[in-house]
């Protein structure tokens, strides 16, 4: 029927015109949100973490390239700016630049650092006198138990910054060389002016034991690691190193004897060549008596032999004698009694250019946020696991990330600035300058500094330390990591398996431990207030009380040493690279940054409890001091961050959220650290200004100016710090409120 | 014909069809761009400022509501903390919570500040004395003129912070009581000890007269006002206030007897009831000796009356006779020659409750953003200038956009945040406090502080203070008002008429002044690096000397003085309105951040070019101090804010910019000013540490750590001052390069 056929063409043609309008009004016509198309940048302004790009990057994260990694870097000693680092420097700018694997840029910052090295025409020694002849000398390097300690550019032990001198006198044992140690020796009834002093690592830092020496009339120092404090006991050849990771008795601790961090001559200000420099008169806290670290072996020939009363009970040690305290040696021992002991320093300083190598990722959507990972490059030695285990990680971690930007399949949301920091061992000195070079720009700029220098002291557990808001990102990456080793467990189960603590908000949880100046976090942490965190492998506890791993700082830090005996298969350094680098990306990419602010709320509550209990309570009402408004801004502070956790989750539902809101919670995030610092709280001690975290010589593990206040008896700086601390809570809180 | 009517029906049925469609598919389907809609912030997100607003805002700006404001203001007296002052407090909580005109929330910070007030049992006097008899005194109030001045709680002159104490002397005349004036009169031979000296206003700050006079011997000090310095010499009642502008014989300027500014007892915190305390004796700066204010009227007759020889030239005043130095008073005088002087002072200190009165109007896109704009509220007597002229143009803009707001007609897009600052004339505590309190916050939040103390000095130009950044802004506002009075020009340029330099960027410009400690501006801009910025309208240099405007901090301060001299027809003070209004919407509106970072090269330049040139090159070149690394910062500054300003240029371009771009920029801009702080710079200077402008007492107009130094001819001190001046230029350059 021919009308049927008219109307089936004209229903047909007229849906065909229908569609072709709503495909014309769809794509050809400009849409009415702002009379036009949604700009290309709206979909990656609001997106989120990618997980299954996480799961990627670990699976890709390779043990075996890590172990080769280490090889290359623990091939020659790289003391800082000696050849070896040089060639270090160019390694890691060659890594980072490759065509198929590098980042996005590579930068040098360079350094005029003040440093400390032997002399290499005039060695340093430790020597037994008797009118003029040399009885017995220490060992002036430590015995070639393979062929690395044979290596050229094997650093003989020294004490870096010692002064030079060659003072000679009476051999006393002065434990560690605290000030309660000189202390108890001159009770006894000894005259330590004009003595030699051998104390042992531990206590104290290395240069107070010399800097407070130096006020008892100590005149010079020597300094030995004892096997009771690094060997649980262990002396003899055949239990250590090469037959177990145990410190051979030649084996000598070098280090840096400094009681502060940066570069010496230019505190608080980069080392550049225009710098102005402080007279190295003016240097606080370096040794001012010749000083020189020896092996065990030596120390047992010297405090063996020791003459007066026997040592107290918990100063003996595990050199196989009753340690007397001399002055002085015995009449029957291996010398004649009226030996001395001479030590000679010939140390030079030296001002030298050393490199930080930078390498960047550009953010796509927030460039200026910044994700700082970094680790230092310099070693004493051959530094195979300090810095190498946390070198080799930084090199994967960067590799299959720079892979996936190379491939196109990954640009993170903020930018990421890789750090590989020269001389730290001097004084985290790299660090320090660049922190002090682009203090502003890092301050207003940087979400969170993750460090990791030793990535691997032993098998048994994660080792984190951090700031609080720190906790919820290295958690939620844990747990996605599976231990190394036997077991099923994840590294977060095994980590709160070893160290756990009981949280008011989670129940039992691994314990995150506090950050000291032990490693380049330092000044990102106490002078710039950044979040900032560390991530290592370490011991169980339980199965040792070594202070360090045996071979710390000697020749003996080798790769042979790391591939057979702190981690074969190195499963527990890509456990740590693995976990670094999920922390890195979650920080990165997520689209609201994944640091609980409210965990602040619970440490703030932790150092409270301490001071508002016992005998810190009690000595503050008997001079009537309150913690009232101490305790008002902590419940002030917790509801605050309750209240912007919420608003923070209702941001997170919202499909396509505001960038500018949610940048504008991120940079409360980011800044609430910030505002916990106060440069004015400890002026006596460079660089410290964060409230909460300054270390303290204080025991009592509360604010720290309030410890040492509380120490010290003195009730008016108690209520300064008091004063100081509230101030600090209330302007951390003012930072969560809403802007307006 | 049939098939004709159907195909004009298909084609018809058709297009409808079509056209159908087309608005389905427009309106219908979900767009492409992420699968959704345009989100509704997306046009805000971008939205620029609306000139036309700008224009109505302006025009909506009413003189006769100022002068109605000042009237209210100024209708008693409102010294900090007294009941006059607390009632303005409630005046402008109402005013900012008008439902019609008010601000979007209203808050009162409060402290407890430690003030100065005399004891109102016990009148502070000067009086000439002779064996217990008092020959002569002082007044002790201002001579009642108008009805203004028999008003009570009119507080009578004093000298806020000095001690109380009667010392009697002989007594000096010591010009300006600066350190070369006591050094003048030792070289005379006058011996300063146990005597009392009366100087005049001008030349040092209060406190310092005293300071400086206690370290000479002398007991006591007489402070006055000279004729010469404020009345262009005019001196008889019929040339002064009620008949002129001109101060009249009896009126007092009080005022603040300090040299640093916050709140003495709690430098760097805020004055909490839980804060830390100095102890009163700790205070650094405020007179040793008993100070106090009197008019010239009596100092003629103490002057003028005095022994001994001449005074220098240059120390004659306009009192109507030749100054002599004395000691004590000459034989064929007023008094005996023999009768002394004694300054009598029962000051108090107290702690007394300020309160800040704040006003937010909260911002659409960038909430966390604060463009801060404030003045102080209290006064010394009613205030009327200082500081009513600008509390009464403050009222006047929260007004006309408190209206626009309630209208629904305007929302900033950042955050606006206004402050009526307390106890500013002791000072500047109120907003030294503020910043002590949220120092953390307002750092990383402050695009600006716009300043209007005092709002009209005199009616003949713009007075335009400010760092570099501030200087486009102003000129583009300054470019929107017409001029007050006659003519046709606008305020910039009357300004640029009355005082201009030649810049090498733009010719012939206004002369944008720096900023020193005079108003609230200081502990923004010293302290926090807030880009900051004073706006007033000043005299004709050419038509008076006078220090200040005549009646400053006297009981002539009126609403009648400024009705009938100041600004009759109130234009001046509209003038001001609108162009402070108009920067700061522009600093709340504008997308990109209306501050050029250019113009702080030339800056720099003009800093350096002092350096480099005549006898500080000449210095610098003879004891081998190069200025080689600064001149290359300043050109690296110069080079990385051109290119900056080239980005910013073509992010402008884009129709739909990213958000978080433009928000890179702007954090960029503001956190420039940021970035030549440096905490360290000037340790022995409370508060102060910007590199660029922290006031310095030496005369050469370079970077002041620089010019300090210089001046000291110490030259380790200059190299640590170039180097900071360099490091803090490559701070700031740093700041502007890109991100990533």
């Amino acid at each position: 029927m021919k009308w049927q056929w008219q109307v089936l063409g004209a229903v047909c043609g007229g849906a065909l015109l229908l569609g072709a309008g709503i495909l014309l009004g769809h794509f050809a016509v400009p849409q009415a949100g702002g009379g036009r198309d949604p700009p290309n940048w709206l979909q990656d302004a609001s997106r989120d973490l990618d997980e299954k790009l996480i799961q990627d990057f670990m699976g890709q994260v390779d043990s075996a390239r890590i172990r080769e990694n280490l090889r290359v870097l623990a091939s020659r000693p790289h003391l800082a700016t000696t050849p070896g680092d040089k060639a270090l420097v160019q390694l890691l700018r060659q890594r980072w630049q490759d065509p198929q694997t590098g980042l996005d840029g590579v930068a040098e910052g360079t350094y005029d650092v003040f440093l400390s090295f032997p002399d290499p025409t005039h060695p340093n020694s430790v020597a037994v006198v008797l009118n003029g002849s040399r009885l017995f000398e220490a060992r002036r390097s430590e015995k070639v138990l393979t062929p690395d300690q044979a290596q050229e550019d094997v650093v003989p032990p020294y004490a870096a910054y010692a002064p030079s001198g060659s003072p000679q006198g009476r051999l006393v044992f002065a434990h560690q060389g605290t000030r309660s140690d000189y202390e108890t020796l001159v009770g006894l009834g000894l005259d330590l002016n004009g003595t030699i002093a051998i104390v042992r690592y531990g206590g104290a830092g290395r240069a107070t034991k010399a800097v407070v020496g130096a006020e008892f009339g100590v005149a010079g120092l020597i300094v030995y690691t004892d096997p009771k404090d690094i060997n649980d006991g262990r002396a003899g050849e055949n239990d250590t190193y090469p037959n177990s990771w145990h410190l051979p008795p030649s084996g000598v601790e070098r280090g840096s004897y400094t009681e502060s961090f940066g570069d010496l001559l230019t505190p608080y200000y980069p080392a550049k060549e225009f710098t102005y420099r402080i007279n190295e008169s003016e240097i606080q806290g370096i040794p001012p008596i010749p000083t020189q670290p020896i092996g065990f072996e030596d120390a047992r020939t010297l405090i063996c032999s020791l003459a007066g009363p026997e040592a107290p009970a918990a100063w003996q040690g595990a050199l196989g004698c009753t340690y007397c305290i001399g002055p002085g040696f015995r009449m029957d021992g291996q010398f004649p009694s009226s030996s001395e002991v001479q030590v000679s320093v010939y140390n030079q300083r030296v001002i030298e250019k050393s490199a930080n190598v930078m390498g960047f990722i550009r953010g796509s959507q927030e460039p200026d946020r910044y994700v700082l990972y970094g680790n230092h490059r310099d070693s004493w030695v051959h530094g195979a696991v300090d810095p190498g285990s946390g070198t080799a990680v930084m090199l994967e971690i960067t590799r299959v990330l720079g892979k996936m930007l190379k491939e196109g399949t990954w640009r993170p949301r903020r930018s990421i600035i890789f750090g590989s920091w020269g001389a730290e061992e001097f004084g985290l000195i790299g660090s320090t300058e660049y922190t002090e070079e682009f203090s502003s720009k890092l301050q207003a700029r940087s979400v969170a500094y993750i460090n990791v220098d030793i990535s691997v002291f032993a098998n048994a557990t994660l080792r984190g330390q951090g700031t609080p808001p720190a906790q919820s990102v290295i958690f939620t990456a844990a747990k996605q990591v599976p231990a190394p080793g036997s077991g099923t467990g994840s590294v977060y189960d095994n980590w709160r398996h070893h160290t756990n603590r009981s949280s008011p908000a989670y129940g039992v949880v691994p314990s995150l431990g506090s950050l000291g100046a032990g490693s380049d976090y330092a000044s990102f942490i106490h002078y710039l207030g950044i979040t900032s965190m560390d991530l290592a492998y370490t011991y169980d506890r339980s199965q040792t009380s070594a202070r360090i791993y045996p071979a710390y700082h000697t020749a003996f830090d080798t790769f042979d040493y790391t591939d057979r005996f702190i981690d074969p298969g190195f499963t527990s350094h890509q456990a740590v690279a693995r976990t670094a680098g999920n922390v890195l990306l979650r920080l990165a990419d997520s689209l609201v940054l994944p640091l609980n602010v409210s965990d602040y709320g619970e440490a703030l509550e932790g150092l409270y409890s301490v001071a508002a209990e016992g005998q810190v309570q009690a000595d503050l009402a008997a001079h009537n001091i309150s913690l009232a408004p101490l305790k008002a801004a902590i419940d002030q502070f917790k509801a605050i961050a309750s209240d912007f956790n919420q608003r923070v989750m209702k941001l997170k539902e919202e499909s396509s959220p505001n960038p500018l809101e949610v940048r504008m919670v991120n940079d409360q995030i980011m800044l609430l650290e910030r505002a916990f610092l106060d440069p004015r709280a400890f002026p006596s001690k460079y660089y410290y200004s964060h409230v909460l975290w300054t270390p303290r010589a204080a025991g009592v593990p509360t604010f720290p100016g309030l410890a040492e206040a509380h120490a010290a008896r003195d009730w008016d700086a108690v209520r300064k710090h008091l004063s100081i601390a509230t101030q600090a809570v209330e302007s951390a809180a003012s930072t969560l409120e809403p802007p307006a």
